[in-house]
């Protein structure tokens, strides 16, 4: 016979099993737990989006792209050598037809995404020419680097969607693709992206993803299984590799992110209102070709303003306006039902106090604004100049807490904790508690880079910075990696196909 | 004559002067800009405070003090040894007393503060028993760190109220209060801090008050001069100098921030809502306190709860379970209808990224549940064994830019720049337009320490860190520091005092 302190040690070992049993907290699909805040009243969110239909219709924009022409003036829009003018009721038939709700296909179910508003997706810094890490210093961006960002992106389930993290600059431009692709579904199963340089090469990379994964023709053309980012060139241009991805990925059911880069006080107006005045045009007028090139496309509408720091012209992340502008897109977004891609950023050329200032105000700010896809959200220094694997790490500690603030706290009456209160006299603790022993094993976030050592330990252990101990963490990260198990077999699928590509001289690039 | 290009460039220029002679912004007097966001419905919000109840009257609590539990017995508590039962009425009169509106008086009227829900406050990291920064490393806070500190908070709005921030351990503690009074009026002019350390030296901090601002005695009763924080040793219990604190400040007027400092996991219950019921249980009891003391006594709710580590016991602050209590704790402050305390904190060893990443997490956990003061909101580090320099100026930029985004962002029709959008072609810039003349010099927010330079031009100015950066600011904040007009009176004047009191033996603290 078992005594009753020995049943009751017996089920606190039970309980204990079960905790440690616990799944691990989904960061997969996340959903925005926060209210959207706001800057503007109603009725000035409604002037901004009239002021910037103004805008296309009597400023229009310029439009590089021949074909893109053709689609507006189809549609209506009068055009007067390259300038576009835009009538309303164009821009406002493809905010009809623009779906408000994308599925992000994936080879693997469980990566995949619904891009719409209440959804929070993130995407590593993009579009690095540079590496830095501190091991081996900063160095021009090169297909090892690629595959590293690629491999590291795909082992942190935070990170919602594949982007250009490092450019692998050491592969010629027109056989890039065929890298890019092959690494993301070598060593990945999460959504892809695919670089709009131009119809040849957007359509082999198309093909790729089609090959790598096997996906028939009609099962692709259905689903979302690719994005890209279009930044118009603001003010008012829209060049021609831009204007062409967003035709090609709309007539192949893809999924353009339009994102004017409007730094206010240099190529947009200093004023927060002003600026987002001409992000809203120039994603609008994305937005419409998308629609003009094939009703129902998916796209998505996008905002990176920040402003410039008005001494050195630099642009600046994180800051102030940075902020405001986020929420004043998420106003924007919502005032037209569409989902929408934010960005955080770091004017800092090192993983020091300022890069984390500016990564975490802007992510902060993306969290009010229920932004549905915040870029660069993790390792973007120097103004997106260099990816930083140590402030990767570390941006990805933010990430993670933002993840686990969108869980929902558990306050039924067991969770107020009555029965442990009652068995903890004052001045005793809390550990032993029955409470605390069904719950430890999971009750908090276990941090990645943190280190919650006391002072003298910490200098027992080297007095390391937490950019210093995220080194080893992104090297155990790449030695331990495993790619998926559908990886091996794209990657073989493709090498035919690569081949095959290469012996005919690659895909040149649009400019 | 002029010219009409003449006229334009002459206006150019008056507009730009007046630009120049805006007044800087506000930070001194801040409203909260975001709505307060909910981690628990309303009905269980007010289940944790019924809970709270039932803990306060069944469970009691251990209060120390005879003078205290004589005050709850009067008002028909039950008291058995040093434990107090106290009943739900007693309570819900108190909370019927105790203001929701608090003027923080100071010498200086610009300093002076609303203490009130919907006020956004920020206090130093605080209590810190080491000083540490770049050029000195770390060392046992003195008298000289303290001073320093005292000046680095004095130098900046964002900062409203002044505590504790190093402790001046070379003052012996029966005279320390006199350094810290004298310290505080002599570089500052912002609302004060005293330590609750017993009868003797608060009643002599509140005299030296009184002489060194010279305030009449009517004057000093009916304001709040200054505040303590009253931290309760949780579970449950009220030791002396705290109790003590609670009677004294309230008789004289003066305002009390109780502030248990709950660590789920080890002197709290594990789950966020039963940290948060162990919370409300013990700052009731001090609010309730206060009001038994004196009807009407100025006392805030106050809350500084966070999670241990489970695997170390380690404290842990900026996580996700810290955030959620805040949002938690700013719920039941506006049940009970209180301005409140909330604070950021860092566990960190230095001024890296997860000092930041920290101190960030739970500035903005603050921002969106609407704390009315965050302390430890700039250079607490070590969970707060250490006031770091280079930390501080770190986190001032976050504070500043906190600030900024409290301000109204104007969309009025000229802020949506058609002029402008119309002057600039696209591929143009709008350095040059009239409406960036019109508003450049003010229109963003200047970094403190953020640099913006690009990455060869930080390079040739020496690859600093935004932490080695930090050390030249806080160097000039402090060479350049000028002590408010009232300074050198209120040092003149306090002399007398002080050398009467350290003749007579100084005064003893409460243990």
């Amino acid at each position: 016979m078992m005594s009753t302190e020995n049943k009751r040690r017996s089920r606190r070992r039970g309980d204990r099993k079960v905790a440690h049993a616990a799944p691990a907290k989904n960061y997969r699909q996340l959903k925005h737990a926060f209210k959207p805040q706001e800057i503007f009243t109603a009725d000035r969110v409604a002037a901004i989006h009239e002021m910037a239909l103004k805008v296309l219709q009597e400023l229009g924009m310029k439009v590089l792209l021949p074909e893109a022409r053709r689609l507006f003036s189809e549609a209506g829009a009068k055009v007067e050598d390259d300038m576009v003018f835009i009538g309303r009721e164009i821009v406002e038939a493809a905010l009809q037809t623009a779906p408000n709700k994308i599925n992000m296909r994936s080879i693997n179910p469980l990566r995949e995404q619904l891009y719409a508003n209440g959804s929070m997706l993130f995407k590593a810094g993009a579009g690095c020419p540079n590496a830095t890490d501190l091991v081996r210093g900063r160095r021009p961006g090169d297909l090892e680097s690629y595959v590293e960002t690629i491999k590291l992106v795909q082992s942190f389930d935070v990170l919602h969607t594949f982007g250009p993290a490092v450019e692998p600059q050491d592969v010629p431009l027109h056989e890039r693709h065929y890298a890019m692709m092959d690494t993301q579904m070598r060593y990945g199963d999460k959504p892809l992206f695919v670089y709009a340089r131009g119809r040849a090469q957007v359509e082999q990379s198309f093909d790729m993803i089609r090959q790598g994964w096997n996906i028939a023709d009609d099962e692709f053309a259905n689903g979302v299984w690719a994005s890209t980012v279009i930044n118009t060139n603001s003010p008012r241009t829209l060049d021609n590799p831009m204007a062409q991805g967003i035709i090609d990925f709309a007539r192949h059911g893809q999924m353009t992110i339009i994102t004017p880069f409007c730094l206010a006080g240099a190529m947009a107006p200093i004023s927060v209102a002003g600026a987002l005045t001409l992000q809203h045009a120039e994603a609008l007028c994305g937005i419409t070709l998308a629609q003009l090139a094939k009703s129902g496309a998916p796209v998505s509408y996008g905002g990176f303003s920040s402003n410039v720091d008005m001494k050195s012209g630099s642009p600046a992340f994180g800051t102030p306006a940075h902020v405001q502008m986020q929420i004043g897109a998420g106003q924007l977004a919502r005032y037209i039902d569409l989902p929408w891609r934010s960005a955080t950023g770091a004017a800092a050329n090192c993983a020091d106090m300022q890069a984390a200032n500016e990564t975490n105000m802007a992510l902060w700010g993306a969290a009010i604004s229920n932004a549905t896809l915040t870029v660069h959200a993790a390792g973007w220094l120097e103004g997106g100049l260099s990816f930083g694997y140590e402030k990767f790490i570390n941006d990805l500690e933010a990430l993670q807490t933002m993840a686990e603030l969108t869980l929902t706290v558990n306050a039924d009456d067991a969770e107020l904790a009555w029965d442990s209160m009652y068995e903890v006299d004052p001045g005793g603790h809390f550990f032993a508690t029955q409470h605390t022993l069904a719950r430890y094993e999971n009750a908090f976030y276990e941090p990645l880079v943190a280190d919650l050592q006391n002072y003298g330990s910490w200098v027992e252990a080297g007095s390391q910075s937490s950019a210093e101990r995220a080194t080893k963490i992104w090297q155990d990260t790449l030695s331990n990696f495993t790619p998926p198990s559908t990886g091996a077999y794209a990657h073989e699928r493709l090498a035919g196909f690569i081949a095959k590509g290469k012996a005919a001289g690659g895909a040149d690039v649009l400019n």
